[in-house]
């Protein structure tokens, strides 16, 4: 029988998951669940879409749901919410609040026998495994994560909300000399400005004043002030045609000395190169779905993270297939 | 109370799992177990050494024994047979025998109530892991795993049996071209030989016949004949002076296509880059016999794999701590 599994929210995560779900045939999508009015919403495999407030109706439904909300307001309440019907999944990803989400939603597991993975994606998700093996292995060592290039949403957004700016895209874009000093092994001391640069593409209003407004991003403080800074002022059909899209990728390493004294470099880097941040967020998002079926099948209850989840439980496979192919 | 580790076995690697233990504040060695005379065998920190034949006397003294012996000959048994006494992790890495070698492991755990991680390592190992994560997150896709630069011993004694032969070091080397085609996400058909070339350095016995043996390596069913092999006659003293380091590495490549029309490739890379292949193997080892005793402390019986073990395992702090800082 195949895991059932329901998507709730229906962006460009939720899209992504819809299709990661058609090229898993362990698992099945039994449909979309919006705020919208579902008859306004078209999906693009023809999944059904139904109404949120309809979701604990179909409690006996569904095995898995995935949450594709976003992280600043949906998931602090939505994940907690549906995991009284459900075991859940989500992607929130703001790391200074995981602790307190973590806790929020474990209770809830915890009270209605459900079971919640939550932060799972690639940063929070692949990356923070990465963090985990490195500094298990390593644990003399330093830890570097490099974001880009790709689009930080959150640095847009600040830009648009200077005056002036009709619209903005932001790259993140890890700087190569400091890369190539983490890859020598030399555990240099790097500030996040250090390692990235910020590369702005700004649509400024008619008549608005340019100098002003690259002043203006590259003196605000925390997102750009500390960075080598660029800024570059285009079109809205500019923006539209060269910078729609969702490439993003990173750099976890780890490294650390060996030897009697400290004489060897053990170096350890994981590396994506993404065409599609959401829909590879979604591919993560469905290999723990599947992780979280098998696991609530056994039993277990409560909220967990990737680093909870045993590697074998996300394949597939079996423990024989396992050993024999991929060990 | 620390987690008390025996190290059965004392080449490399039983003396980097001794060093990788002087860096682990919640651990601590009993000691060295060897079927050498024990008064003749000393240890790189001074750790005490015992008779392998006492090493079942010592079964409540040790939570955890390393097995550091080799694959071809020691492991097969010694693993198997020190289960009996105690929570075993070994390094075994001949992956065709690893379904066996995991079946006679978990046989004699079960009977015994112990606990067995075998094939821990980096290949098999972490790259076992990076295989799995691949596979599950990126199911439409490719696994690509690159070797070296670093010394093949299987490469080496190939060599060394060849008349005329006194001592040979093979070094495989991946193919720059094919890591550029595997990062761009084509998912080339790569077969091994064009993915590594093999380059020897070759000290030939006096009045040996060179041309005799270059040929006999190059043309070397298996192991050279479809390869690009380059072979360098050397002294005996400039094999000893370049070529006695451990240094190794490698990478795991998964590419896949995501998107509606399959437009998006997305690449995942892990890579290490090794100056003391022992050493590193070692903190892996060390990292598993934390997660095995935490297992067994927890009720766990039987034998499993790297694919087996929740990440959160192999890291000392808890799992408050690693939400709050890691994921």
């Amino acid at each position: 029988m195949k895991i059932r599994v329901g998507i709730a929210g229906y962006g460009n995560l939720g899209r992504g998951v819809e299709l990661a779900l058609s090229t898993s045939s362990d698992m099945e999508l039994v449909g979309v669940f919006t705020r919208r009015a579902p008859e306004s919403v078209n999906t693009v495999t023809g999944a059904k879409v139904f109404s949120l407030d309809d979701a604990p109706s179909m409690k006996d439904d569904i095995d898995v749901m995935i949450l594709c909300g976003g992280s600043a307001k949906d998931l602090p309440k939505q994940t907690a919410e549906l995991a009284k019907y459900f075991n859940v999944i989500d992607s929130f990803d703001t790391h200074a609040n995981i602790p307190e989400h973590f806790d929020a939603v474990d209770a809830v597991c915890k009270e209605n026998g459900t079971l919640g993975i939550i932060s799972v994606g690639w940063d929070p998700g692949l990356f923070s495994l990465m963090r985990l093996y490195g500094q298990a292995v390593l644990p003399d060592g330093a830890d570097y994560t490099f974001w880009g290039k790709g689009v930080s949403q959150g640095h847009s957004d600040a830009i648009r909300r200077i005056e002036g700016v009709a619209d903005a895209k932001q790259y993140t874009i890890p700087v190569e000399k400091a890369l190539e000093e983490v890859r020598k092994g030399t555990q240099p001391t790097l500030s996040t400005g250090e390692k990235h640069t910020r590369e702005c593409f700004v649509v400024a209003k008619e008549g608005a004043d340019k100098a002003a407004i690259e002043q203006a991003i590259k003196t605000m403080p925390n997102y750009f002030a500390d960075y080598d800074t660029t800024v570059h002022f285009i079109s809205q059909e500019e923006l539209n045609r060269d910078h729609a899209g969702m490439a993003h990728g990173g750099m976890v390493f780890r490294t650390g000395k060996t030897g009697l004294h400290n004489e060897h470099n053990e170096v350890m880097e994981f590396k994506l190169t993404l065409d599609s941040n959401p829909e590879f967020t979604s591919r993560v998002l469905v290999a723990f779905a599947r992780a979280a079926h098998r696991l609530a099948k056994e039993g277990a209850v409560g909220c967990k993270t990737v680093l909870d989840i045993a590697p074998a439980y996300l394949h597939p496979a079996d423990g024989t297939e396992l050993r024999k192919h991929l060990v």
